[in-house]
C-alpha cells in the first residue's frame, strides 16, 4: 500500500471537511484516511474519493501507525492529542491556536516562510484565517519598500466560527424571507442583515483574541517581532471567504504599478488591476487563491498603500493551507518546487 | 396659519420619506407640507401628520412661497431646481452632493460647525451619510489632542443606494431562502451573501466618489483643509444602518478614558463603553444618535485610538441632519440650544 496513513481531528467540521475535499482534489498520497470527531459524531459516515469511511473518536489506539495527523478542531482537542500523536511518531498540522505562539513551533504559510517548515520538533502551526492572506500581500510589500505599519479591517465570513453559526445565518435568512423574527443563540448579536464587531473573545488593551492573533501571527510568520500592526474584526452575514482592508505604510516610495507586477506574479495571488472590479467573498469561495484588488496610494501618508484583500477562509486561510504544509513536510522538494 | 410652507423633492425615495418622518416626530413648524418626485410617483400619496398628500412634480409654481425647500434626491435634480427655489425666496438644504464642496455653501452638522450657516446664500448642504457621524466624533478628538491623521473602512447599508438596492437585497434573501440562484441587476456585484468593495463611480486615484466624499467633506466640516485622511468603503447586506472602523492618529497622547468620557456628554452621541457591548447597524437603525464603541489604543502608533462608529444612514446621515440644517437657520436661537 502506497501512501500514508492520515488522520482528521475535526473531520465533521467545516474547516474538516475541506481538508477531505482539499485532500482528494491535490492527490495527496493516502493509504488510509481515518477521520476523528466527537463523541457526537461517532459512528456517521463522510466521504473521501468516493468511499464512506466511519468516524471514530480519538485515543491512542488511533493515532498509532499514522504518518499525518491534521487537527481541524479546537484547542482544547489539539493541546490533548497532539502531543500524543507526536510521541506515537505522527507529524501534526494543527489548525488551532494551541500552539502557534509557542517558540518551538513553527507557524508556517508555504509561500512566505516554508524554511520554518525545517525546524519543526513534531507540531506545526496553521495561522489564523485572517492572517494567512495578509502576509502573503504583506511579504511582497516588505521586499519591495519595507513594511512599517499597517492596519486592517476585517470583513469575516460566519463559516470562520464553525458550522454552528452558518447554520443560524441560514435559518435567520429564512425566518427574514418569510417575515418572521429572526433569533439568534450562537452569536451575540443577529448577523443576518447585520455586521458584528465582535462575538470574540476579549483579549489585552481592548482587542478581542482574533485581533491579536493576527498582530502576533503575522509578526512570528514575516520575522518581524517589532512590526508595528493593529486590526478591528468584523463578523459579517457570508457563508464563506473572508475580506480585509488593509492599510500599509512603508519605508520608502511605491509605485502602486510596482504593487500590482509584484502581486500579478506571486504564486497564490490573483490581482485585479482593472479599476472596475474588484473581488468579493462570493468570487473567492471554493477558490485556492487569495485575491487582491483596488490597490492604490494611500492619501493619507507618503508612503502609504491601500489593498482589499479576500480569501476562501475554509481554503487558503485554513485547509489548503495546512495541508500545503504537509504537503512541503511529507513530500519535500517535490512540493517545494510549487512554492 | 402658523408654521412654514415646506417641499420635499424626492419624497417617495427612502431619505424622503425619512424626512417627513423626521419632520413629524419633531413637531417642525409646517402649514403646508408639498411632496416632490418625479413623473413615475406623480399622483401617488404620501403620508404626514395623519394626512394623505397627493405627490406634484417640480415646478417653479409649486416651489413659489415655500420657506424651506428639503432635497432627497439626486444631483441633477438639485442642480435644476435648488437655484429656482432659492430665487423664489426658499432656503435650500439639500442632501445631494450637488453643492457640497461649492465655496459659497456651507457643509454643515449642526453638533460639529452650526457657526457655518450663518454665511448661507440661500443653499445649505447635507453631507454624505459616512461623513456625518465620523466628523461628529473627530470634532471631539481634534479638540481632544489634536488629529493627524485619519484611516476609515466602512460598511455600508443598501439603504445609501436607494429603495432599488434594498428591493434586490431583499429579494436576493427571498431566492437564498427558498434555494434560487440571486439575482442582481442594480448592483455590480450579488449583496446578499457577500461584501461589495465598490458600486460607486470612479474618481482620481483609485478612489471611488465615494471616498472623495469622506475626505473632502471632512475637511471642509472640520475646517482643516490640511487633514491626512483616507477611506475604503464597502456595501455590506444590511438594510439601515452604516458602520465605520476608524482610525485616528493624534497630535498627543490620548488615553482612551478620556475619549469615551469626551463622547459620553457630546450631543448626538451615545457610547458603549462596556467592552462586551458593541453597537451593530441593526442597534441603530430608526435611532437618531450616533454610537461610538470599541474605542481603544491603536497598537501601531504612539498616539492613536480605533474606533467602531454606527448610525442610522437615512437619520442622522440624511434626513435628521437636513432637518436639524433647517431648524438652526429658521427656528434660530431655539433650535441652536439643543446642540
Amino acid at each position: 500500500m502506497q501512501g500514508f496513513r492520515v488522520c482528521v481531528v475535526g473531520a465533521t467540521g467545516v474547516v474538516g471537511k475541506t481538508m477531505l475535499k482539499v485532500l482528494e482534489e491535490r492527490k495527496f498520497p493516502i493509504r488510509e484516511l481515518v477521520p476523528i470527531a466527537s463523541e457526537n459524531s461517532e459512528g456517521s459516515l463522510v466521504e473521501f474519493a468516493g468511499d464512506k469511511i466511519r468516524v471514530v473518536t480519538p485515543s491512542k489506539e488511533i493515532f498509532k501507525g499514522a504518518e499525518l495527523v491534521l487537527f481541524a478542531g479546537g484547542n482544547a482537542v489539539a493541546r490533548t492529542w497532539a502531543p500524543i500523536a507526536v510521541s506515537l511518531g505522527a507529524i501534526v498540522v494543527d489548525n488551532s491556536s494551541a500552539f502557534r505562539m509557542e517558540p518551538d513551533v513553527p507557524l508556517v504559510v508555504p509561500e512566505v516562510n516554508p524554511e520554518d517548515i525545517k525546524w519543526h520538533k513534531g507540531i506545526i502551526s496553521n495561522p489564523n484565517c485572517c492572517t494567512v492572506p495578509l502576509v502573503m500581500v504583506l511579504k511582497h510589500l516588505d521586499q519591495l519598500a519595507g513594511v512599517k505599519r499597517v492596519l486592517v479591517d476585517t470583513y469575516q465570513a460566519a463559516s470562520g466560527f464553525g458550522k454552528a453559526l452558518v447554520e443560524e445565518l441560514n435559518e435567520q435568512i429564512v425566518s427574514i424571507a418569510s417575515g418572521k423574527p429572526p433569533a439568534h443563540s450562537v452569536y451575540p448579536k443577529q448577523l443576518a442583515m447585520n455586521v458584528v464587531p465582535g462575538g470574540w473573545k476579549k483579549g489585552p488593551a481592548g482587542y478581542n483574541e482574533e485581533e491579536w492573533k493576527i498582530i502576533n501571527e503575522s509578526r512570528k510568520i514575516l520575522h518581524r517581532p517589532d512590526l508595528r500592526i493593529s486590526a478591528t474584526t468584523v463578523r459579517v452575514p457570508v457563508i464563506v471567504g473572508h475580506a480585509e482592508s488593509v492599510w500599509v505604510e512603508l519605508m520608502s516610495p511605491l509605485d502602486v504599478s510596482f504593487v500590482y507586477n509584484a502581486l500579478s506574479t506571486a504564486p497564490g495571488i490573483q490581482v485585479y488591476e482593472d479599476e472596475d472590479e474588484f473581488p468579493t467573498p462570493l468570487d473567492v469561495a471554493d477558490k485556492d487563491d487569495v485575491l487582491v484588488g483596488r490597490v492604490r496610494q494611500d492619501l493619507s501618508c507618503e508612503n502609504g498603500v491601500a489593498l482589499w484583500i479576500v480569501s476562501d477562509n475554509l481554503r487558503k486561510g485554513a485547509a489548503l493551507n495546512a495541508i500545503q504544509i504537509s504537503e512541503l513536510v511529507l513530500l519535500g522538494e517535490q512540493a517545494k518546487v510549487a512554492v
